[in-house]
Parts: C-alpha cells; structure tokens; sequence
C-alpha cells in the first residue's frame, strides 16, 4: 500500500453511537484515513464534530451532497476513496447513490436500504459502475466465524441438517424515553422501514446464517410481534425456516428479551457434528463430534484456517473483539480498493466482505418475514 | 413414616435403562422398598433381573397381570403400595388401568399412554377411584427449576412475554443399529405412538415450558421433520408457541442435533427480567435484570426458597443431578401416598409432583404437534 | 451378588449432615443395606433416628460397643458385614479398632483419625486381619476424575510437570454461631485434632492431586492462617509442593473465601498437554494440548475410559454428582466385600476407593503442613 | 482536543509482535498520530518498516538518538510529543533516559528496565523534568478490572483477606525454536535480565494483585523454576504473598502450563465477598456474596462505576478486549499529555494509568522473587 485509503463519512456526528464505532474500526489497522465528512445534518453539529474528529475545516461538509460534489473535483491523490454511510435506513440510498453516481465505493450500514427495490437499485449501479458496496454485517467479521464457515464449505459437519440462530437483546423492554435517539428512530417506521427488531438485528441473524452455513433461506413460516404498547413495529419474533439444501431451521430476534444484551449466537448441525457459536464469547468455537470429545477451537492459534488468522491481530489469548470483527470488514474492504487502484485482482480473501448481493438479501428477509407474518398460510416462498 | 412405602415394577429388566435409573430415584432417599416386580414380558429374564434386585422368589411375576392380582390378595402390611411402570409407551395404558382397578397409585414413566384417548381414560379412572398418578416428567424435579417457577409467579419477571424451551440430542443421528434397544422401540411406531422425538423430548420441553411459567400453551405452528432417511417418525421438529396470557414461544426438539448430549434448556422472558435454566449444568439458574447485575442463583444456598430447599440433599456447591431430580419425584410421590395412608391431607410442597393432568396435556402436546406439522393452517388450536 | 451387603452405621443421627450422605450414597445401587445402627451417642437420638430410618428395635444401639459386640454374636447370614463410621474426628479410632478386631470391615469418614498414629495403628490392623478399610475421599468417585488418572497413568500427558489443587469455601468466612453443629466441632481442636481447614478440605484437594497424578508429595512449604478471630485451627492456607518425580504445585485451601461453595478444582501441567476438573461442574474435564483444539471430555460418552464408564449410572448429558461419586465409593467397597466373602480376588477396578494407605497419607499430610506452617525452613520434608 | 498527540516509536519493525499492538492500540481512537518512528536498529528493516507504516521519509530515523535529537529541533508544532519504547527489556533505559533528557514523554512496554536500579533513575528523572513515564501494564486497562478496583476501594467485600492471582501460559513447553525472536530474547538472561518467566507475566500478575486490591506486597516466598531443561532463566513459579494489610495470597507464573493460552486471572477475597476476573473473558466481573445470589458485572452497562465506563467503548454485548484494554492506557495517557500541554491539572480518572512508581515497584518484584527463590528462608521482605 502506497498511501492511506481516505475516507469521507456521511452522518456519525457527536453522539452518534454507531459512527464512533466505525471510525474505531477504520482506524484500527492505520490503512484508513478520515479524510473528510457530512457528519450530520445540522450544519453546526456537522462542523464541531469535524473539528472533534480534527478535520480540516474545508473538508467538514455541511450535507452529503457537497462533500460528494466536492470531493469529485479534487485531485485523485486527495480526494476521498470511498464515503462510509451511517445515518439511519432511510438516508442510506440517496446519498449511497450519489457516490456510485460520482464515482466512489461505498460503505454502508446494515440493512442496506429502506427497501427491497432500492437495494436492487444500488446493486445495479454498483455492477454498472464497477464500483464497490461493503455492508457492515459485523458478525461476519470474526475469525472463529470464519473458521466455522471455512469447516462446513470444507464438508467437516457432512451435509447440513439443522441452523438454529437467535438474536435476542433487551434494550426495548419497555417503551423507549424520548431522548434515546437509537431507540427512536429504530421505531419509526418512517425512518426505521417496515420492521423494527427484525431489520435491525434479525437481519444480521439471517445473514449469518447464511454466512456460516454457506445455504441460502428458501422458505420462512414468521411470527412477528408487537409486544411493547403502542409501537408501531416488530419488537420482537420468530422465525421457521428451510434452506435450499432441505435443512430447517429456526431464527429468534427480539429486543424485548429482558436482561439479554447482545446475545448473537448460532449452532449449525451437520450429519457429522455441530458447531456452536456465540457472540458474547467470540473467540471460542465449540466443535462437536458424534462419537469424539467436543473441541473447543479458539482465535489466535496455529491449527486454524488460514482465513481465520488472516482475520486475526493478536495471538491466542489476547481477546479480540466486536470492534476487531468491525475492523476485519473496513480492512478487507481497503485491501480491496488498493488492489483496484492498483489493478490488480482482489484476492478471496480480502474479497471475504458482506456486499451488495448480501444487502439485497437482507432487504428480501425484511420484506419476506413481515409479509410471512401477516399471511394465514404456513410456508411462505422466501422471494428475493 | 411408620413403614417404607412398596413398590412393584412392571418393566426395567436386564438391559433396560430407564428401569434402572427409577430404581435408583426409588433408593436414594430410603423410604421407598421395591417389593416385586413383573420385570420383563420373558419370564427368565423376568426371573433373572428379580434375583438381581434380591426380591423374593414368591414376588417375582412374569406378567404384569398376576403381579397386580397377586399382590392384591396379600394383606395390606405386605402388599405393594404403587406400580411403577418403565415399558414402552404401549404397554402403559394396560398396566395401569388394571392398577388403578385394583386399588394401587400408579407411576408411569412419561408419555403418560399410547394415545390421548387412554391418557384421558386414565385419568377419570384415578379421579373416580382417588388414587394417584404420578408421571415422571424428571426436569421438574430439580431444584432450580422449582425456584424458577417460585420466582415466576410471585412476579419476579413481571407478566411473562416470552418463552424458549430447547430440547436438543444428537443421539439417533445416524440410523440406529438393530441392537440398540431404546433406539429400536422409539423409532417404532406401533410401539412409540404418532411421534418419534416430539413424543420422547418433546412432551419434556413442553412441560418444563408450561411447569415453570404458569402458562398453557394455547396454539401452536408445528414443523416436524424426519431427518434419517427411513424413519417412520419425527427425529427433530421446531414448533412455534402461544401462551393464554398472550406470550409467544418456540419450542425446538431434536434427535439428530449431532453432538449434543441431552441439552434441554429454558430461557423465560417477563417486563423485569428473565431466566435461563440448562439442564446439563442444572444447579445454577441465571436471572437477568432490565439495569442491575446478572444473578446467578444456585442449589444449596439458603436464600432460596422453601420449595427449592425441600428438594435439595446437600450443601451448595455439591451438585445434584438427573437421579436426585428423578428421586424428588419418587420421594413426593412416595410422601403424598403416605399422607393418603394416614388420612392426612397432603400440603402442596409434596403434592408436587407431575400428575395426570400433566399425562392428558403431554399426550394433546404429541397429538397437536402432530396434526399441526401435517396441515397448511399457520396457527393451529392447541385442543386437549 | 446373592445378598445385600449389610451395613451398621455409627454415629449420624437426626441433624448429622454426613451421615445422611451416607446413607443415600450406599442406598443409591442397592447393593447395601442398613441393618443396625448406634446412630447417636444421646439413647433418645439414637432410638429415635434408628425408627427413622426402619430400623428393627433390636437392631438399634445406643453405642458402638453395644453395637459391635451384639451383631458380632448374631449368625454371619444376619450380621452387619462393615461399620460406616460418620462421627467427628476424635471419635474414629476406637470404634474403627473394635470393628476390625470383631472381624468387621471399616468405612470411615475422612480424615481417617485424629493423629497420624492412630492411622498407622488402624492400617496396621486391617493388614493383621485381612479387612479392609474404606475412607470417603469423595472426590476420587467421580468418573471425570478416574478418566484423568487414566489418561495420565497412560501417558496422555507425558510427564508431569505442574500440579495446582485448590479447594476454597466461604462457609466459614464469619465466626460461627453457636448452634452450627457442623462448624462447631470442626473448629474445636479436641475434636477436629490439630487443624481445621487442611484437615477439613486441604485433606481432600491432597488426595485428590496424588490420585489423579499418580504422584506424591515429597516437600512441602505451608502457610496456614488464622484469618478470623479468635479461631484456635486454621482456616485457611497456602501450601508450595514438591512431587517424587521433581514436579511442582500448588495447593490452596479456605474456609473463609467468602462466597465460594465447594469449589475444588484441579489443574495437571504436562509436556504435551493439561487436565483440568472443577468439582462444581463435575462431568466435564478439559483437556488442553499444545497444539490442537482443547478437548472436552464428557461423562457418559462412548469414547471415555473402562474406569470411568464402570463408576457412571446414566447416559451422558443426565448430569451425576456428588452423591453418585459418594455412592461410587460405597459400590466399590461392598463389591470388594462380596468378592471376598465369595473368595474371589477383587479386581482393580472394585479396589479403586480410597483405603488405609490413603488414610495414612491424610494424616501425615495434616502433621506434616501444620509442622511447615510453624517452621522457618522453607523446604520440609513430607514424612509419612 | 486541539491537535493529535504526536508519537515516536523506538523499536516494533516488521515481525515485532508487540510494536504492531501499541500501534493498534494508539490508532483506536483517532487521539494519537504516529508520526516518525526508529523502528530497528537494522537501517533497512527501519526504513522498510516506516514506509509500511506511511512515515514520511525524514521521518523514519535509524537510531533512537537520531530520532531524539531531531525531534527535538522541529518546532514545537510538528515534534513528537512522547516516545513509545518496544524493543527488548535491556533497550529501555537508555532511550527512556534520553527522551526524558529531551524533554519528551516516555511510554514503555513492561517491565520498565532491565534493572531495578535503571528503574530508579528513570523514576527520578521523570519527576525531575515533569515529564510523564506510562507503563503498558494492559490487563489494568479493562474496564472490568477497574470495576472490581473501585468496588474494592470503596469497601464492598470489607476488609481484604486474600488474593489469588495467576497467569498461566503454555507457549514454552517446548524448547522454543531458533526462529522464534519472541521467545529468543525472552530466554537471553543479556536482554531479558535476570528472570524469565516472572518478569515477562509474573509482573503483570503482581501488578494486578496491587491495582485490585490496592494492597502492597510486603513479603514472599518464592519458587521459581526452570521446567525445560538448558534454559537459563525461571519458565515457572510459584510465590506466597503477604500484604500490607495483613492479607495472604498466592501468585502463580507459569510459561510451560501446556495448553493455557493467557489465562491471567485474579480473585480477591473479602471478609463480605470476593470478586473473580478472568482476562480471557474480560468483560464478565463475578461478584460472591456470602448469603445472596451471585453478581456478574458485564462491560457497558447502566449499573457500573463511572470509571468503568469512561474505559469503554461499546455497549453491553459488544466484547471488547485486549486491544481495547491496551488503548485505554494509550488514551488516558494522551488524555493526560494534552492536559499538560494545556496547563490543566489532569483529572484522577485520565490519571489512571501504569506510571514510573509501578515500573519501579514491578522490577522490586523481579528482583525480590530471584532473590527469595534462591535463599532458604522462607520468607523474605519484598525489599524496593
């Protein structure tokens, strides 16, 4: 790498939980560099935050739209690769679109988009511009992830019979105070889209599911739930499922799990054996066998898959964690642009980032389970 | 107590598993005496295993029928107080029916009969002779799981909005070879009944489910699979719940969870707070707070309740398990028949055992399941 | 086995916390039965605790000389084959001296006596006689246990270079009020002898490192404590070891880590490889190796030991503890009984309890820390 | 924050594991710019290494004193503000000394120096010029850990009476090969110093066993061994403690625990409770109380000190770790610069970091564990 991949950030201003954290991200690994930002929409929070973040005072952008057309005019050794899109769902296509439009990758935040068709529509630019989409389905990001999906695609487990992911918090048990701005727009179906607990962590459930299984979702039986008063979306549900090599499964999301905080945990069951992994301790994979001592395989060490080290910056021991996993995303995804800068073929293994066609998956599992909820009928064809 | 309560055993031979471990749940506490037994259809066997267990030549049966006829006529110092019944599923109803008529409580291993029509019928028979039935649904017989269901409905959680019950084995993964006995008859229909795992795990992680939240299961969408090519019933299902107080719930039962050793576990959500209890690591109960400090809750301790300390043996920290849960059936049995004999009214502490209420909804559970995987209809009614 | 063994117990009356383990751990298999008892050294207690337990009046003593004496005059086919002696500690040489020389076995609660010479004394009588001696080293019965002394004795290790033993309780973390009957002896040097918390536990965590290393101690630097005022034995201590083979370790015992159950847990360092048991989660032992995936070794699994299935009742996932260890010590015992009453050699895997040797090396661990403790030399040599 | 605080490296080239993570850990949070480096005593790794790290040519320097000298003479706005020494025990001191002498602050990895006398003349110096030393002590970085320190401080668990702390690792079981640069140096009494094992974990032990409790060591007895044979310094020990406050302990280092990855892990018992931290799990606090349920404290929520939260980043359920932990030292050290710079007194809680008086008392240890380990006294006053 010849120079710092730059970075212009669209939302993420001061008290902005999920902008902080990808910037962390983005700086850990020093490839990154914070070139310039549209960092809310409010001009005067948009520039003390610039200055926070030590920007310079001509790159502190007061929209989204100005640092686009801005930055398209500098010279290519200044101006911003790509621009990380933080704001809520129904601010992610335009300005996603936009950088498609003037030529720069993006970066945005899960669930892709406020809707199915719009996805479709960035995934279309992005094939017609090639240009690059990077979703931050962060629990893709974790070595012992990746060790798991490296083992089943390796037919360790055998055929797989059983995916059973859940995806239960309990921040939303009860009605939200107004000033929780997290809260808030999560459940307005204005800014949030049609779902609420299932577009915000059931879509990362099903993403991982998918990941790690390498199978994709067919058909889904849901049960959507609107267990606080007066909400206006899902809080909360469960989902049947089968995958299209016959396996079944089932999917729990819930934000109204009392006591639960971010408890993303999956377990896959093979012919052979079945892997078990959960968030909350990520640096351990639990491996069992039918007639063998269950195997606890953990991040850093030497017996693991090459993409699991390569996803992993300290030896065993030292815990990485959710802000590691993160990174693993920004990482690849820098290694990927350079390779394109430089004209190279981006390998597999920097190419191991959530993208478009994932967006566009996420989006349909929004889509498929609240229809699926609302149906009489039991299976209900998963249409992406 | 004046004298041992007596018990004769219809099944349990030679080579059978569950006889054995009610035999032990009989021991431990010492007040119960195996008196003598119809222990196996094969009359050698039925002699050999009676020699075994050192009863005497005169009170080893070869038949169930002679064994309750038999012991009918000897005088009541001598005669057996109960049945305890340890055949497969079809060869309950018979038994106990004949028991029932003959003047002896019955304990039957669970599911209750063959079908819910005999688990009815058994049922009446009890209710209009006044004796007792006793089913050995052993999860509810250990301690945590007893402090669970306390804290519950005092309110600890506030109103229960959620439950996961989760009853995962990898044991029948593979097709099971012809020798193994406790495979064999499970997988046989005219022997198991309409269901293979929903029957045999399932019926325990729907107990737990309603034993420990209070709640009856009122409709239910059903996904049953036979997984082993082959097989003539379910080997896995995940079922979707409703509650009578508006809860929702999953309810998953595998067979061919490759790996897994007999992991039943229950997670219970309420506005306060939730629990989660594993049955393989059953003398902790976590108890989850909306803003404080996890708690985790252990056998033994003296902040638990009356009801947790009745059924405990030993000090904190000298775990308990599967056969001392099973025994705190036998010994409330066992105490409820006593208080029967002495015309004293048994309090609820030893009443606490699973009935034959218990019997009826377990064999509605198998035949609902059942009749929901087969339909089209999402939300099926959960009739008894 | 043509007959239950038959067992008298001394001492554990109404109130009596271990006799009662006791009593579950050889009622437990039903090979043993309680057949007289001088349950108390009060006549009322004792008769009371006699009706209790069904004993038959004659076969009520109110002293283990009446009792010893009585039984030893009935007919071999009616007599008491072995004492069970659950007394405090002063009081377990005489009648355990009285048993052996009227031709009984002996089972004896650890510590086997209060002086080392007692023990001496004891093992040189049962090795005049050719009877045996049982001592309730707990900890040694459960399977996870004898699956780590295999594997060691095998190799799976290498050699052994590291051994960390602690055993640390809370109970006693305030000085005791007076109507603890538990807490009361052992702290009153004219009952417990010359320590408290290593006679107590320390006792245990020692047999424990020498039975799964199959190696034993050779010097020792102890630090024993007075933590809580006005305690006239320790209840608390640091002891540095030194092994036969040149290893090293660590034995930590406390009564006072305020908060802590029974947690004794052990940790054996080889060159290729570590074990590792907690008695609190007793049916998994981890193995760690060098450079492969840890193992978890599970009871009940097809895969483990010959020793560690024979000491198993139940499949795995259906939890065993303490009693079950209690009662494997117990089984053991009275098979080697039975052998020997039959003539038949016992095998190596009936004679796997702890015996007088044990007893003695207790003992000599008791002198031998509380000497170190009080002396300035930091090496003492472990006399035996 | 008006600027970045600037950063010059002293050692951590490529293939240097611990330069990369000091580097990761001053990238996190967007404070800390690297801005010139003397990244090998190799000219061509130094330059090769800057390059990677996006330095700009004049300032990649060849030589700590090069580096110091030049930095020195750039203005005020463009020169480093403090250097970060990673190279081996035997090169802290001398460029330390000459940072301090520049007028530079000094951040170094553990321990401080090759010698307690070094430490004692950086001690010295550092108060002499107002400049600042940090120690990257990591594991007191965890939120956790200073979650259990403030409990403790204020008095939870009552008056402390004992600390068990360990830190098991297993990467040296073997003889390491010559390729390994980790563990060759490590094994050079020339660059390591007089103790192997004890200086490069046992420090950290020590220092942690001090931070929590906020006790001092005051005397020991110690057991340090060589395991693998030709090594030439300790690669295990064993160390009795006692503390300022009457106190015992227990400090366990061991670098041939084969299996263990990092498993540094501290419990801290009171006359009310004891708190227990594992660094492999970091983000999980257990809390036992002597007649109420058990506490886990878990990172990032509500109920915690503001201590702890001001050390985090994420909320609860996002695991952090080491890196995070390492950070931690990093911000609150910038945090501490720039309030200098600004002529701000710097508040306790930025303060909050491993300074030249644990650097000193860290090398006392080394010293004090050599010196007890060789003499026959059993115990010897920690001596600073």
């Amino acid at each position: 790498m010849k120079e710092k991949i730059r970075m212009g950030m669209i939302g993420g201003g001061k008290q902005a939980f999920i902008g902080a954290v990808h910037r962390i991200a983005a700086n850990i690994d020093g490839l990154i560099e914070l070139c310039c930002g549209a960092l809310s929409s409010n001009p005067e929070n948009a520039k003390a935050s610039g200055k926070d973040l030590f920007l310079p005072d001509d790159r502190i952008y007061t929209s989204f739209e100005e640092m686009i057309i801005s930055e398209s005019k500098l010279p290519a050794s200044e101006r911003m690769h790509f621009v990380s899109i933080v704001t809520p769902n129904h601010l992610h296509f335009e300005p996603a679109m936009l950088a498609l439009t003037h030529g720069f990758h993006v970066l945005i935040d899960k669930p892709i988009t406020f809707s199915l068709e719009e996805a479709k529509a960035l995934k279309a630019k992005a094939e017609e511009t090639g240009l690059l989409i990077c979703l931050t389905h962060t629990y893709s990001g974790y070595p012992m992830v990746k060790q798991a999906k490296q083992m089943i695609s390796e037919g360790a487990l055998g055929k797989i019979r059983k995916v059973c992911v859940e995806y239960p918090q309990g921040w939303l048990s009860l009605p939200a105070p107004m000033e929780n701005k997290q809260a808030a727009w999560r459940a307005d179906p204005a800014k949030s889209g049609i779902s609420g607990c299932m577009a915000d962590v059931g879509t990362h459930a099903a993403h991982l599911a998918e990941y790690i299984s390498g199978l994709q979702i067919t058909q889904i039986c849901a049960d959507l739930n609107i267990v606080v008063e007066d909400r206006l979306l899902d809080d909360d549900g469960n989902v049947l499922l089968r995958f299209n090599n016959g396996a079944n499964g089932i999917l729990m999301a819930s934000q109204i799990a009392a006591g639960e905080e971010n408890a993303i945990k999956i377990r896959v069951y093979g012919e052979k054996g079945g892997i078990e992994w959960h968030q909350m301790e990520p640096n351990t994979l639990t491996v069992r066998w039918l007639d063998q001592p269950t195997q606890v395989y953990r991040t850093g060490n030497s017996y693991l898959s090459d993409i699991a080290k390569f996803n992993t910056r300290t030896p065993s021991g030292h815990p990485e964690g959710y802000l590691e996993a993160f990174a693993n995303i920004y990482k690849n995804f820098a290694l990927t642009i350079e390779a394109k800068q430089e004209g190279i073929e981006p390998t597999p293994e920097i190419l191991d980032f959530p993208n478009a066609m994932d967006g566009v998956r996420g989006m349909a599992f929004i889509e498929n389970v609240v229809a699926s909820s609302k149906s009489d009928q039991k299976w209900f064809d998963f249409k992406v």
